[in-house]
C-alpha cells in the first residue's frame, strides 16, 4: 500500500488539455496542494519559496517609494465593513463570518478581513491630524478570505489567498492620482521584468471597478488559453472612505480636509501566471528572477572512483557559482539516475542544468542545458561562470519576448458585433472594440458571449466604427476577453 | 478639534505603575494601537519593522537547519481539528468559529487556526510515504486566533498574534528529540544573544505542557515586575498525532512505521518582553541588533548657513555609516527643535543619537550619546564611524548583562511553604521550590499564591527539602512564579 516509488511527469499536453495541464504541473512540480477545506490551497515549500523571491524584490521597492509595512487584524466587525455601503454590497455575499468565540455567540458578527480597507481607514481616522502626517504610506502582507462559490483553482481562484494591499492617504488629489500611476509602474515592471509576462494596463470600467473606488486601473495579462488574467489593480479611491471614516486633517490652509485615498494589491495569482505562460509538456519553467534554484548540476558516475572526483567538481563548481550569487543545487542523490534526475528538475523548472560526467571531466568541460529552449552546450569548466551568468540573463529575456509575441497575436481587433463574438468564441485572446459607454451594451455582450471589458486604454485608442453593440457613437475603443 | 500638536513623554514611572508606563510605551513610541475588534492588536510600522528584524534573523537560522517555509489554510473544518483529543479539548474554549459565508450556512463550522497542528498533519500523511520523505522540516510564519477572556495587553496577550511555528516529522524517537533541543538553543540565542533578555529552560509539568505533546520544552524569562514571560516552546508530540493522523512510512526495514514529530513557536510576545526588559522612564530601550534605526543624526543650528554646513556633513555621516551597514536616519525637520527631536528619538528607544552643531563642524567633532546610560561622549568626525559600531556592540552587551543581573536577583529558593508564598506575595520573581511531582501540590500552590511551576530544570538540581506542599519525598526542584 505504501511505497516508496514516485510518479513524475505530466500526462497531458499543454495545446490539449490546458486546464488539467496547469492542475499537474501545480500538483507534480510540488507547488500547491488542495487543503481539507473545499476552495482552499496549501503553498508547499517550493511555490512558497517563489512567492518568498516576489515578496522580496517587490517589498524592496514598496520600501524605495516611502511605504511601511503594517499589520492589521484579520477580523473585521461587520458594523466597521458596512461603513462605505457600496464597498459592503460588494464584498457581502463572499464574507466569512465569526459568529461565536469557544461557546459564547458574539454580539456582532466578525468578517474574516476580505480586503483591509475599512479596518485600516478606522485606524488612519485616529493617526492622521495634520497635513504633517501625509502622505501615509502603508503596505501589509497578509491573506485575505473570500468565499468561492465557482470552481477554484490553484492560485488564481481560492477562497483564502496571500497577497500584499497598500493603503494611502494624501492631502490632495492629485499626490493621490500620482500615487496610483506610480504604483502601476512598479507592478508592470515586477510583471514584466522579473515574471517575464507582458501585461496591457488601462481602466477598469464602472461596472468592473473596484466597490468603493473612483477608478480602478488594471493590469491584463494574456493566458495561452485565450483568457485574460487580472493581474494586479492600483484604486484612486478618492474621498469615498475618508468621509464615512472621517479621515480628516488640518491643511497648510488651516482648514479641515478629508484625506484622498488609494489602494493596491498583487496576489499569488502571479505564481499562477507564470505556471501559465512559462510552462510546457515537460512541466513549470521558471524566470531564472524568481526561481528558487537558477541552476541544477547534476553529477553523472557509474562507479565509486568517479563518483568522488565528479562530486567533488560538482561541489566546486556550485561554489564558484553561489560565490556569484547563483542559487545552485547539486543532485547527489545516488538512488536516483541522471535521467529521472533530469524530468524531476525539468518539471520543477529550473532554468538551468549542468551535467558532469567521466569524460566532460577529463575534457575539463561540462554540459550546460537550458530549461526554456532544451538545446545543450558545452562549456570549459574555466567558463562555466559566465556562461551560467548569460544564459540565465538571455532565457529571462528569451522567456518574456516569447510571452509578448503571444500577447500580440492575441490581440485582434474586431470590426462588427458578430465578428467580437465569433473571436471570443474562438478563444482568440483580446479583442479590440468600440464601445459606446452604456452598461447595457457591456452587459450585452458578457451575456452572449462570456466575455468582459478588461480594460479600457490609457491613452485613448481611435475606434474606427460605431459601438458595435447599439451602433451609437463609439467613446472608446476597449479591449474585450473572457477571464479567468 | 484637529491639532498639530503632539504630546510625547511617557508620563508615569516604570518602577511606579509598571502596567501603565508598558501601556503608554506601546502606544507613545507607536509600536501597535488597539482595534475596533476588542481583544486584537494592531502592529504598526516601528513595531513591524522591529518584527521583520527578528523575523529576518531566525528565519535564516530556521533555514540553516533545513526547513522550508509553508502556508496552511487559516480555517480548519472542526472534524479535522478534533482528530486529537486532548489537543481539541485544550484549545476548544478559545477557538473563533466560522459558521457561515455570505448568506450561506456550512455544513461544517471551521476554526480560524488556533495552531497548525492539524490541518499541517493531514497533509503530512499524503506527503510522508517513505522514510526518504523525512525528515520533513517545515516552518510557517501566520498569525493564529486564540479568543482571550482575560484582559488583554498588547504583545502579551491579544486575541490574534503574529507568530511562527514549526512543524516536523522523523523517523524515529531521537531524532524528534534531537530537534526539540536544536530549536531550544536556537531559541535561546535569538532571545539571549539578538533581544538581550536572559531566559531559564526546562521542562513544563504535565499540566502545563501543550495539549497533544508528550512533553513541552520552555523558555522563561523575567518581567521587572516579577512575573514570568513565556517566551517560545518546543514540543516533543511523540507518535500523538501521527496515530490519529495517519503518518505512516515505509521504513529502511521495509516495515510501516508511524511517524515522530515536534512543533514549536515563537510570537511577537518577544517584542513585549523586549519593552518590558529594557524599556525605562524615557521610554523604549532597543537592543541594536532589532532596532530599525541604530542612530539617529539630530542636526542643531540657528541659522541657514550653519543649516546648509551642517546638513551636508549630517547627510555625509549618514551614508558612511550606512555603508558599513549601520541603520542610520538624519532628523532634518526644521519644525522641531533640537531638544523635541531628543525626546522624540529616546521614547523610540534609537539606541545611538548623535548631535551635531555649528561649534562641533569648526572642531570636526560631534557628540555621541547612548540610549541605555545616556552618557555622551565627543569624538572626532574621522572616527566616528568605529565609535559608533563599538558603542552599538556594548550596548548590546550591556542591556543582556543589566537583564542578566535581574534575573539572577529574581531568582531566590524557598525553604518551605511560607517562604514559597511570601516570595511569591512580594513578586520576587522565580522561585525555586523542591515538589513531589503530584499535580495536586502544583494544584494548591496555584490556587494559594496564584504562582504555576514556570518549568522543571533540564538538568536535575537537587532539593535540600521535601515537597513544600505535601511534605512527601521531593522529586524535583521546580521554578514557581507568577506569570503573563
Amino acid at each position: 500500500m505504501l511505497s516508496d516509488r514516485r510518479e513524475i511527469g505530466i500526462t497531458v499536453r499543454k495545446g490539449n488539455d490546458f486546464s488539467e495541464w496547469y492542475t499537474q504541473v501545480v500538483m507534480k512540480a510540488e507547488l500547491a496542494d488542495y487543503s481539507p477545506a473545499k476552495g482552499f490551497m496549501i503553498l508547499r515549500p517550493y511555490g512558497y519559496a517563489i512567492w518568498e523571491r516576489i515578496q522580496k524584490l517587490l517589498d524592496r521597492e514598496i520600501k524605495k517609494l516611502g511605504h511601511q509595512n503594517i499589520y492589521f487584524p484579520v477580523l473585521i466587525p461587520e458594523s466597521l465593513l458596512a461603513k462605505e455601503a457600496d464597498h459592503f454590497a460588494g464584498f457581502i455575499p463572499e464574507v466569512f463570518w465569526v459568529t461565536s468565540a469557544g461557546d459564547t455567540t458574539l454580539g456582532e458578527r466578525l468578517a474574516a478581513r476580505p480586503t483591509s480597507e475599512s479596518i485600516a481607514y478606522a485606524s488612519f481616522s485616529k493617526w492622521i491630524k495634520s497635513w504633517r502626517d501625509l502622505p501615509l504610506l502603508l503596505n501589509c502582507w497578509n491573506s485575505v478570505l473570500r468565499a468561492e462559490i465557482k470552481g477554484t483553482k490553484p492560485f488564481i481562484r481560492t477562497s483564502e489567498f496571500l497577497w500584499q494591499e497598500g493603503h494611502t492617504a494624501h492631502e490632495n488629489e492629485a499626490d493621490a492620482e500620482e500615487e496610483v500611476f506610480r504604483i502601476l509602474e512598479l507592478y508592470r515592471s515586477l510583471m514584466e521584468k522579473v515574471l517575464a509576462v507582458p501585461v496591457y494596463v488601462g481602466y477598469k470600467s464602472e461596472k468592473e471597478k473596484f466597490v468603493g473606488a473612483e477608478y480602478t486601473i488594471t493590469l491584463e495579462a494574456l493566458m495561452p488559453d485565450g483568457r485574460a488574467l487580472q493581474m494586479g489593480t492600483s484604486h484612486n479611491l478618492g474621498q469615498n472612505f475618508s468621509k464615512p471614516f472621517e479621515i480628516r486633517f488640518l491643511g497648510k490652509d488651516n482648514k479641515e480636509h478629508y484625506a484622498w485615498q488609494t489602494s493596491w494589491g498583487v496576489s499569488w495569482r502571479l505564481i499562477g501566471s507564470v505556471i501559465m505562460t512559462h510552462g510546457d509538456d515537460k512541466g513549470l519553467v521558471l524566470p531564472p528572477r524568481i526561481a528558487p534554484i537558477h541552476c541544477v548540476i547534476v553529477p553523472i558516475y557509474y562507479n565509486k572512483t568517479d563518483r568522488q572526483e565528479i562530486m567533488s567538481e560538482s561541489e566546486r563548481i556550485e561554489e564558484s557559482l553561489k560565490s556569484r550569487k547563483v542559487r545552485t543545487h547539486t543532485d547527489n542523490r545516488d538512488h536516483y539516475t541522471p535521467g529521472w534526475k533530469f524530468h524531476h528538475w525539468e518539471l520543477k523548472g529550473v532554468p538551468l542544468r549542468i551535467e558532469i560526467g567521466p569524460r566532460d571531466l577529463k575534457a575539463r568541460e561540462i554540459v550546460l542545458v537550458r530549461r526554456d529552449h532544451g538545446k545543450k552546450v558545452r562549456v570549459k569548466i574555466d567558463s562555466v561562470e559566465t556562461a551560467v551568468i548569460d544564459s540565465l540573463r538571455d532565457m529571462q529575456q528569451h522567456l518574456y519576448e516569447l510571452a509578448q509575441a503571444s500577447l500580440r497575436e492575441g490581440t485582434t481587433e474586431a470590426e462588427d458585433y458578430s465578428e467580437l463574438s465569433s473571436s471570443i468564441e474562438k478563444n482568440l485572446g483580446f479583442v479590440k472594440a468600440a464601445w459606446c459607454g452604456a452598461e447595457s451594451c457591456e452587459e450585452q455582450v458578457k451575456n452572449e458571449t462570456g466575455a468582459d471589458i478588461r480594460l479600457i486604454p490609457l491613452a485613448k485608442e481611435e475606434a474606427r466604427t460605431a459601438c458595435l453593440v447599439c451602433g451609437k457613437e463609439s467613446k472608446h475603443l476597449v479591449y474585450f476577453a473572457k477571464a479567468y
